[in-house]
């Protein structure tokens, strides 16, 4: 087997890079930091647009499109985001290159910008720079904007899908009259994010609000939702940010109120990237390559057939005709692999890699007896199936792996959710992994002092924690309520 | 009314700009040469995506993504494409900002690339530098990928959608093992486009082939869609490239074949742009506003309810929920306009302005009538309609309206394509506008003479137009066939 991949036991983080590469998702480019997202995990993408996208447009948002380059002059006026963004980006300095004396493509420094361009990395301050010619009056309001983009964040050291220089996101850009109206704008995008997240990937999220040292640069609350990883590392999956009225204020963005005063406007910003191919890939799959939920899987069902001539594939193809009729009438994808270049043996193994939820496998005996092979992905179950109503008790078993999938990831996050009370259980699990909820007394030197001793952060304060007395458990001091702390990507 | 256009007769040029603003399509960015694609406009090109992505999977391609990057060596590789793209673009050569001493934020000199970023005119050459990755042998090919993407070419005059320095596209790539594989795909490429601009954008279009003067910088074959402007001028809406083995030899994109022979790859490339908008807007809008083929339209009806008191507006919603509930049955987009902010007289001016093709009135009478007013956007037609099946008549207008658009634009084609024969007749048509047939002696240098003296240039030398013996208009020198002149955008 040449697509044998590392184990997870041996070594999570090779398991991790070479399924990316052998499953045909993503791989690294020329262009250091930057990744080529291969057809494959591109199909992945564009499952989760669609299904995200009609859920931003049901909560009664709009797409529109943004200018890719900020000027540099755009990041000093809201001071905090400056901080968080415009560092590690890519300047833009000049607009030509020619040819030199020497035949070389050289840059012409005649050809330099009067203010530098910034390659988006977040798009606030060119988008509350806009909204300012937007709006006037209270009529103008809300403005419910979201952007399909790609952005840039300079990063050094960089792993597909999860840390890139460039990566491709949704972000909403919200404007309100009234701050209960963003504040709640921004708990619902959480609330989207987390329905996606739990119904659509199968993946389980904790809910909640970030601690002062983890929020958003410009924000003045960052919900988000954050995922637990089979390694025991939390993965922070979407964040949807109350921004007060600090980009108001920063642009100048004021309207006419019903009273006819003037007032800043209450913002909100909220995203989901390419990330979450990382993490669908970390929360399900297993040694055999991807596992992916039907919901998001880009083929869900794969027929393979086996023959020994043209006849018996001609015979096979007939009846899976077929099938893949009555599936798609189901709005089932499938594929069937008819390829005479491979084995069965190695087609199983190639789907497996790739994650499709159900394998048929149909045969001459098969034909005979009116059976076929039906293989789930998620428990590498094998049973024999009588063909008749195959298409529907495919559509059930679906369902099945659906919820499968969610409830495993579940109960791992359950088996690996620890409560702990005094400073050496703390260090002692944080070192083993997992989520570990822990009083805090609420500030930012402390969680400093946590994360430099254990490079353990606050992942998040749950929403739906209940509130209980404790102490901290590096000060002593006292704490209204657990919080979750986890080693992080 | 504040809303009032220039007409196209005073002054088309302004009439497009103050067009393109004022039906909230897109407006300039702070960013100089960048637009902001508005909610409304965006909507149009997500129509278009979807149309054309389906298209594009129906025959064959997947999606992928690559860097939005491109190392400026890249370019020197393919020696007619660097000539005709690495020039003016934006050029990346930092990766850092830092706070000065006095506080502003500068560009970090210790954070200079080694190698310059060049953001992606076009991706040819990122692309066909991966491709050498993905191909092996004959079973690797064909690979038929699709990227949606952003991209930049610097522009010092700029017009909103026609030329702006950042813009959406697609990119098709292709790769395969014949000369004849390829320029298949080319040639069917084109056809999807013309097909898409005919069916759906209602914009009747010439099929053919670029003079070499007008070829894609790195191509062997430009094939393209062309079609003229009520203003007489016309505007280039899709291309289609024939690249031949120039990219494959450029970054060595070899592969073995069945008789076990290294060759080059064949190539195609083919894209079409935000620049379909304006195309939409210039064929078929008039001084009302725009005229919204019912295929491309974001909404296709709006109802506008005509009411003295809250009473009222009870009674039509009812009714009207009715109405809006059959024509979404019937996949039919609609909007309700039952806002109170606004009178009646106002609203049909803003959906005339935005071109929505059906509007719908009903009053008080109506309902007591069981009637509707209905009102075409193509021809300002109105007519009182009983509501018995009135979204089935409603379908069947669409349908009429989408081919009455189409058969204008036809016949003003018609009416604007000129046969000649001397070189006085060529002059005074070219100044008067429109599609100009004219023998060409078929050199570059005549098309160059041609070009610096009317400003025309040779737009398609069609597919379809019969072979016929002549003379050059320019030169005198004998021509086998008619070519296309015109003024463009």
């Amino acid at each position: 087997m040449a697509k044998q991949l590392t184990s997870r036991k041996e070594n999570y983080s090779q398991w991790y890079n070479d399924l990316v590469i052998k499953a045909d998702l993503a791989e690294n480019s020329a262009v250091r930091g930057s990744m080529v997202i291969k057809p494959y995990g591109y199909a992945i993408w564009e499952k989760m647009q669609s299904v995200l996208d009609t859920m931003f447009k049901d909560t009664g948002h709009q797409n529109a499109y943004f200018p890719l380059f900020i000027p540099k002059s755009f990041f000093s006026k809201e001071a905090s985001h400056v901080e968080g963004f415009a560092k590690e980006c890519a300047v833009v300095t000049h607009y030509r290159l020619k040819t030199d004396e020497n035949g070389e493509i050289v840059v012409d420094e005649t050809a330099k910008l009067e203010e530098e361009l910034i390659v988006r990395p977040t798009s606030e301050t060119i988008i509350w720079d806009t909204y300012r010619k937007w709006v006037q009056s209270y009529r103008d309001l809300p403005i419910l904007v979201n952007q399909w983009a790609n952005v840039v964040r300079w990063e050094m050291r960089t792993r597909l899908f999860l840390r890139t220089s460039e990566f491709l996101w949704q972000e909403g850009h919200t404007a309100h009259a009234t701050k209960s109206e963003a504040l709640e704008e921004a708990e619902k995008m959480v609330g989207v994010y987390a329905n996606f997240a739990e119904k659509w990937m199968g993946l389980p999220v904790l809910v909640g609000v970030k601690s002062p040292n983890e929020r958003f640069a410009g924000a003045v609350e960052t919900y988000c939702i954050e995922a637990l990883m089979q390694d025991g590392k939390a993965l922070q999956a979407g964040t949807s940010h109350f921004l007060g009225q600090n980009f108001a204020k920063a642009f100048d963005v004021q309207y006419v109120s019903r009273e006819n005063k003037k007032e800043y406007v209450w913002a909100t910003s909220w995203g989901v990237s390419t990330r979450l191919i990382g993490a669908l890939i970390m929360a399900h799959s297993d040694d055999k390559g991807l596992v992916l939920p039907p919901k998001i899987a880009p083929i869900q069902v794969v027929i393979v057939p086996i023959f020994r001539n043209d006849e018996q594939l001609t015979a096979i193809s007939e009846k899976v005709d077929g099938i893949v009729k009555d599936l798609k009438a189901k709005g089932i994808s499938v594929k069937f692999d008819d390829r005479d270049t491979h084995k069965p043996g190695f087609k199983f193994a190639e789907w497996e890699l790739k994650g499709v939820p159900v394998r048929l496998a149909i045969g001459p005996r098969d034909l005979e007896n009116g059976t076929v092979e039906v293989a789930r992905r998620d428990t590498l179950e094998k049973e024999i199936l009588q063909m008749t109503d195959i298409a529907e008790k495919i559509e059930n078993l679906l369902v099945k792996i659906q919820d499968n999938i969610f409830q495993k990831a579940l109960l791992f996050r359950d088996d690996n959710t620890f409560t702990v009370d005094t400073w050496e259980e703390f260090d002692n699990q944080i070192k083993q992994g997992g989520f570990v909820r822990a009083h805090w007394d609420g500030t930012p030197e402390t969680e400093q002092l946590i994360k430099e001793k254990t490079k353990a952060t606050i992942r998040v304060i749950p929403v739906d924690e209940k509130m209980e007395e404790g102490k901290c458990i590096l000060t002593g001091k006292p704490s209204k309520q657990r919080v979750i702390f986890a080693k992080s990507y």
